[in-house]
Formats: structure tokens, sequence, C-alpha cells
């Protein structure tokens, strides 16, 4: 290893500096925009493992094809790239989709409306987002019953408080009290009001992804909006190996104007792919390859990430499972893969089939969340507040599951050993038999030394048996109340809140109330 | 990476035969004495930094010294080895203790009484042993107060049943029903007759290690405890550096009986060492080269663990910490230095500060056990059972933890990468838009594909709400019950059994019922 490696590796740098340095990152904790690893990635698929998987995806691309349904532009382009296209059926010739993806940058920038809030998206760095879909709640008073506006709008601001999590995320859940046709406007106006960090776009149709920009272009203004990320959003493929008109027409939108687009094989192993860790990478690979190609076809240099969500199942009863380790598996093994096409990779989460958050919630989600972490996943969507394999985001979740979140910067911190990280004066000073509770060492550092839970009770047996005995998520619900009632929003220029008001007031005019 | 690496490092067979291994496997879960990983453990400790904190426990050792208190025959023992002895401070020159430690085994057998549950301590194996230590325990309805001896009798047929863990462990809560000067007689008769696994020795004074070992011989016959290892005992440090008279007296029986010990620093960062993870890495390493130099001068070659118990504390109240980042990095560090040292390596389990089994138990436990294992810890104490810092032996968190457990065999297999493991043919055969649920693979894969956990709930919400809603503490303390009403006893040979309690019927006549 060089001495550049091994600095990148670790906190190397003077004791006095270094210290500062953390006493610097503590107070501003609040402040910081993502994480950024100084240690490797886990990486469990050797190098000719990856090479086999990735010439069985090229076998996939070329021999099995993928299919793109319903868009008579998409085929078109795709076989104007050199594609064979038979129906709707597409063969990628051997190396053309990994040719054409390799104009997508391996690192780029979502911009926040706060720029404090940008995010870096690829490389070592990692990007917090919350669950993402959910048609129930489990709201302030553990109620569970369908989402509406308000909880989603109470989801956001409490995400903005939360400073484990980067990200705004997109459907936090689905607010079911307002028509499918226009509830995006009011979902994508409480991420850009409510909040100040960067959020996602709607995808449920073409004509809401270009709702999501044009409100971006007012947010952001026309010429930002023209040459920068200010959204990502989630594509998710029909799988196996296939991708549908609705999800195709919001891609064509996003990459056309110059945004990201997360191209997520959905994959519970076993039904939508093979039942084998190496079998599902290798349609992951190839799915993902197809569509970032697509996205590269469209707009060359356009960002773009490598996504992949991926659970098991039970195959008694075929329902999906999670925290297990066949999902690490496929997970460290994706982050692998990624990081060979060059592209940003987006996986994990805080993933649970529970349906309380009892012990059964928190093992899973931390069995999901770690490998997440220590993979190397550079944009973690569902990182909190995700309950009942995705059916409820859980308000007191939230909250446990972001507190979990800080601690994550600490870890791929990597270990300081700076002159202050070694210590060898405190061990002198101190010697055999003695404590270090009061030496010098200890009081330069201690404020900064350890990560501490905000959520955790570390109090004596009697002092939390006469509090009232309060398990995790009574006290996580309690701190998502406090939290509401202290929400203050972050400033906003009343003009843009008026235009972003005028537009959908025009647009809820112009839509229908229903899809039929 | 030679083919050979390769190989170690995936399950790389032909598809039928590692269809059928797998399967085998399968069916033999309960009899997996322990587990073995083909995946590389976390590294986050550079070789560069390494070498810089062996060189400062060399300056500790050295300069500083280690206490070895109230025993002159260790004093003399080291003098005549080679170190500098001032009164009760023991200096070891530069690159001596490493030296002596250089005869301890990289890996040995713990011989269990049935063949079956022996188990390989180092190397790429980890075995996993249950809670260690607490006076209380929450019992069978949930009650929360002092331990019985019943309750280790239960807590040891338990741990028989539970096929995730290998070991019987030791004090797995103190009975304190019993005598302190005579309890360890019937402690080790449960786990002697109670189980067929392996287990820990007394080491509460010498004259109770010599108990112990006196009733291994009865167990094992003496020849074979001449020649094997059958015992492995805690030996911790009373940290900072320094070693008291009853843990020195303990350690001396078992190294000479060829009887391995963990020798292990027990740290509080912040308080027994610096507030550092680099500091507390040098310091732990000092400690521990200075027991495993003892025990080889005792009986060179005779097997020795390097252990480390490391926690945060709450630097607002002192109060320890668990399933934080600190200590993760104290772990991934300390397992390298032993790998580096040659002696197989003790840290972990599944630690927790939580009064209840609740989303803080699981988290916390779940942040030190998914270190413990991609760490590359050896042997796990307090894998399962451990809850409230260490105070409790919670007979619900026994089971769910050990459930966990059960998952990390297929972790830390890595990934098949064999011709069944590929699916291509699947791929090929199911195709676009279909699903794999029927296909032949799956078919001929589905039994084993998946870790499936015996405790978490997948059904949907209605149906576990129609059934109680049931959290998983409730679920895990059912099980418990349910699983002592089945338990039987392993065989164990009737004349061996009544020596056994014949030795301890005359012990109790002989030994005082109190120290004072």
């Amino acid at each position: 290893m060089t001495q550049q490696e091994a600095d990148r590796r670790t906190r190397r740098s003077s004791g006095g500096r270094a210290a500062r340095r953390l006493a610097r990152e503590s107070a501003t904790q609040e402040l910081q925009a993502y994480i950024t690893r100084h240690i490797p990635p886990i990486d469990i698929l050797h190098d000719e493992a990856a090479e086999l998987i990735e010439a069985n995806a090229d076998i996939v691309l070329s021999e099995i094809g993928i299919e793109f349904r319903d868009d008579q532009e998409v085929l078109t382009l795709l076989q104007g790239a050199g594609c064979d296209v038979d129906g709707s059926r597409v063969r990628f010739p051997k190396g053309l989709a990994r040719q054409l993806a390799a104009t997508a940058p391996r690192q780029f920038t979502q911009h926040a409306r706060n720029p404090l809030r940008s995010v870096e998206i690829g490389g070592d760095n990692t990007v917090f987002a919350p669950v993402y879909g959910p048609p129930f709640v489990r709201g302030l008073d553990g109620e569970r019953r369908y989402a509406e506006i308000k909880d989603f709008t109470d989801m956001v601001k409490l995400v903005y408080m939360l400073p484990g999590l980067h990200h705004s995320g997109g459907t936090l859940c689905e607010p079911v009290d307002l028509p499918v046709t226009k509830r995006h406007l009011e979902m994508i106006y409480a991420h850009m009001v409510y909040s100040d960090k960067p959020f996602m776009g709607s995808v449920t149709a073409s004509s809401r992804a270009e709702d999501t920009v044009a409100m971006a272009r007012i947010l952001f203004g026309d010429a930002f909006v023209e040459q920068n990320c200010v959204l990502i959003s989630l594509i998710n493929a029909n799988s196996p190996m296939t991708w549908d008109d609705t999800m195709l027409g919001a891609l064509k939108v996003y990459a056309r104007a110059g945004q990201a687009c997360i191209i997520s094989p959905f994959i519970l192993a076993g039904a939508m792919s093979p039942v084998s860790v190496a079998g599902s990478l290798t349609q992951i690979l190839a799915e993902a390859m197809s569509g970032i190609a697509l996205t590269q076809i469209l707009n060359p240099g356009v960002p773009v990430i490598f996504g992949s969500f991926a659970s098991s199942i039970s195959m008694q009863t075929g329902a999906p499972t999670f925290g297990t380790p066949e999902p690490a598996k496929v997970l460290y093994g994706c982050a692998k893969l990624a990081r060979r096409l060059g592209v940003p990779f987006r996986s994990g989460g805080s993933l649970t089939a529970a349906k309380s958050v009892d012990a059964q919630a928190a093992y899973e989600s931390a069995h999901t969340i770690l490998p997440t972490v220590m993979g190397g996943v550079n944009f973690a969507l569902h990182s909190a507040g995700w309950l009942e394999g995705g059916l409820v985001s859980d308000f007191a979740k939230l909250v446990l599951d972001a507190d979990q979140l800080t601690m994550m910067n600490s870890l791929v911190a990597g270990i300081d050993v700076s002159e202050n990280g070694m210590a060898l004066d405190a061990l002198r000073q101190v010697g055999p038999g003695q404590h270090f509770l009061g030496s010098e060492h200890t009081q330069a550092n201690f404020e900064t030394a350890f990560w501490r839970s905000s959520m955790a009770d570390y109090t004596t047996y009697e002092q939390w048996s006469s509090e009232g005995a309060q398990e995790a998520e009574a006290r996580a619900r309690n701190k998502a109340k406090q939290m509401l009632e202290a929400y203050q929003a972050p400033d906003i220029d009343p003009s843009i809140d008026a235009a972003l008001r005028a537009f959908i007031e025009h647009r809820k005019q112009v839509l229908p109330d229903s899809d039929y």
C-alpha cells in the first residue's frame, strides 16, 4: 500500500489538528451532508467470480435479451445504438451495454436548495435517504392506517430535522387521501418547502415526471437545472428482464432533463430471479446495464445510479424476508459489480418484515444497514422508517433508524493512528492500576471520542423502571411528537413559494381527478 | 489470487455435488459444531498502523511494565524468562513477550464429551458461546430477579438445544442461592451432564480451577486430559496493565494442566484504557501479550486465546455503552493484531445496555455480533442472552440471539459461483416477464437456498394480529418454555455421573460455606 492509500484509509494527521478537526466535525454534525468512507468496502466476490458473472450477464443481454414494452421510441433508439430489436425483445451484442454505460459519471453532485445539504453520489460516499413507497403508516400514537398527506408532510419535517438522514427521499408514504393524478404535486411541494435537503422525483407517469422537472425549474431556476442534477428518481425494472412503459416514460423525461435515475432491478430472489446469489447477480447486472445504457443513449454523460433492491423469500409461504444473509451477499456482490462498471450504487436500507418496532424489526434492519454501509453503497434508500416489508412507514422506526445512522460516520472513518490517537503519553501518565477518566488525554478528547445514541437508554434498571420502563418504540414515538412540535421550516423566498403554489393550482385544474 | 485461494473463498464445485452438499449441510445443521469462514475478515487497520501499535505496545511492556500482584511464584518465573522485575512491576525487554508467545498454537481443538461437538478454535473458524457472568436473570415469565442454580441448569439445557450455539459457555448466570465456595461444583456438573457441548472452567479461585480439572479428569479420563484441551477458561486482566492473584492462580492451574486460557483485558475505554481506539489497542495488545507469555513460560505450547472485552462509556454518566462504532473498531483492530501474533482471538458477542428485549437491545446486539463474525473472531463469548450491560441473563434474548447466530454460516460461506450457483440455464429457461418459482433450478435448490429465521414472524399484519400480535420477546419466552418442556438429556455413562456426584459431595463436605 502506498502512503497515499494509507492516508486515505485512516485519519492520519498530527494530534492537535486531528483533535480540533474531530471537535469541529462534532459541532457541525447537523450540517454534515453525507458520509465518506476511509476504509475499504467489504469485498466477498473475488475478481474471477466477478468476471464470470459479467460474462454471463453479457450472455443474458445478447442471447436472452431484455423486454422494453410498449414504447416504440425506446426500441428505435436502442436499435439505432446497435441493439438487435425483435418485437419488444432487445438483444445487446456482447460488450455493447457496458460500452454505452461508459459515458456515465463515476460520481456526481445532487444539489439541494441549501448548498450545505448538497450530496456527492458515488465514490467513497454514502447518502442516507428514508423509506419509500408504503401505503400505510403507523402514526404518532402507534395507530396503523392508510397514509395521508398530513403524514407525508410530517415525515418530510422529521427527516429534515434528523441529522442521520442526508436526503429527503421521495414517496415517504402514499398520501391516499389525494387523487392519484394530483398527489405528486403536493408531495414534491412538501419536499421543496418543508425541507432543504435534496429529494426525489415522481415516476408514476411521464407527465408527473415533467411536472417534477417544471417545479424544480421554479425552485432552482431554469439555467441551474439545465446544468446540474437536482433530482434523483427511482426507475424500477419489472424483473425478470422487463421494463414497462410507465418507468421508461419517466426515465426518458429525467434523462433528457439531465437528471439522475436509479436503474433498479426489484428482486425477490426465487420469484423474480434465480434462487441463487450468483444467478441473481447475473440478472441484476444485465437488467441494470440495459437501463443504464438507455440513459446514456438518451443523454450521454447524464448521471445515473446502478440500483438493486433484493430480498429473499420464505420458500414455504412466498413472503419476503429481510435481514437474511443472502440479500447481504447480493448487496456485497452488486456493489462490486457497480464499482467495476464505474457508476454509483444504490441498495440496502433498514429493512424488516416485522409488524411492530420490536427486536425482530431492529435485528433485521441492522443486518441490512450494516452491510449497506460496510459494502460501500452510495445511495441508501429505505434507510429509516420502513416496517412490514415496506407496507408501512413508521414514525417511531424513522426516529430510531435515523439515530442508528448517525453512528456510521465514525464507523467508516477508520482508526486514528495520529499521535493523539495513539495516546502513548496517556498510557505513560496513568500507568498500571489507575484510571483514565481524569487524565489530560481523556479530558481533551472525551467530547468527540465516542458516538452516543440519542435514543438508547443507558440508565440503570432502577432509574429506567422508576421513569416508566419505556421501551425503545415508545421513547421514539414521544420523540417524534416532540420534534414535530419544535419544527421550524427552513426559509424560502416567498415569490418562489407563490410560484410553486400557482403552478400546482394550475395543474390541479388541468388534471383529471382519476386516470380512468 | 491462486486457484486454491479462490476455491477457499467461495464454494466452488460442480452443480450437482454442490447442491447435494448443501442439502447435507442443512440436514445436519444441528450437528454443525462451529462455523468456518470462506471470505476474508474485515480489515480496517492497515499494516503500517498495526506495526505502529505493536511498537507502542512494546514500549508499554518495556518502559511502563505490567503489574503482577501478590504472586511471588509468577514474578520468579517471569524474571527467569528474562523480564525485569521491580516489586510487582514486570518489564518485558522489547520483543520478549512476542518471542515467548510464539510457542502458542495458531489453532487447537477443544474436545467435547460428544466428539461431534468438539470445536476448532482459531484460523478461519468461529465458535459461539453464550452469555457469561450475570448475577440476575429475566426468567421464563419475564420476571427480573437474582439467578439460582435452577436458572443455570435451565440455561445449560437451552444452550444444548439451540443449534446456533456451539459451546455451553461458563457462568451462564451466577447461582447466588448456592454458597460461593461450592457453587462452581454444581455449575461444572450441569455443563458436563445436561449438555454434551464443550464448556468453560471456574476461575474464581485456584482451588476451584483445580476442582474443575479434577472433574474433567473424571469425565474424559486422566490420559485424555493430559493430552488434550477439554477446558477453556476466562482470565480477565484488571486493566489497566494489572493482573491480580486470583486470576494468576487460575491461569497457573489451567496452563500447567495443558488447558486453554482466554487472556482478556477487560476495557471500558476512557476509564480502564485511553479514550481513543488506537490507544486502547496498544494497551490491550500489551496486556494480552504479557498474559499469553506467562502461559507459555508455564507450559510451552499450551493453547491460549488472545481475548478482548471492550466497550465505550457514556462520558456524561460513566455508564457502559454497547453496539457503538468505537468498540467495533477495537474489535477489527484487535482481531488483526491477534492474527499477526498467531493466536486465536476472542471478542464480541450480542451486547446491549437495554433493560428489555426491545429494538435497542436488538440494534446494539446486531451491531456487536456482525462485527464479531465479519471481523474474524474465533471464540465469541456472550453471543446470546446478554442484557443490561451484562447484569442480566435473559431467557428470551438467549433464544432470539441464538436464532440470529444460525444465519452466520451462510454469511461467511461466500458466494457460490459453481454452475448451479450461476443458474444460467434457469435464466435461459424462464426468460423475461416470467417467474422462477416453478423452475427446475428453484425446485432443486429451494430447501437450502435461503436462511430462514425460526423466530422471525413473516406472516401478514392481519394474521399476526389475529394470533395475538405477539412481539419477538413474547414469542421467544414461549419458545424457551416449550424447549425446556421438550428437553431430553444426552446420554452419559452412569458410573461417570456417579463418580462426579461422589467427587462433588466430598468437596462440599471439605469446603467451608463461606470464604470469610
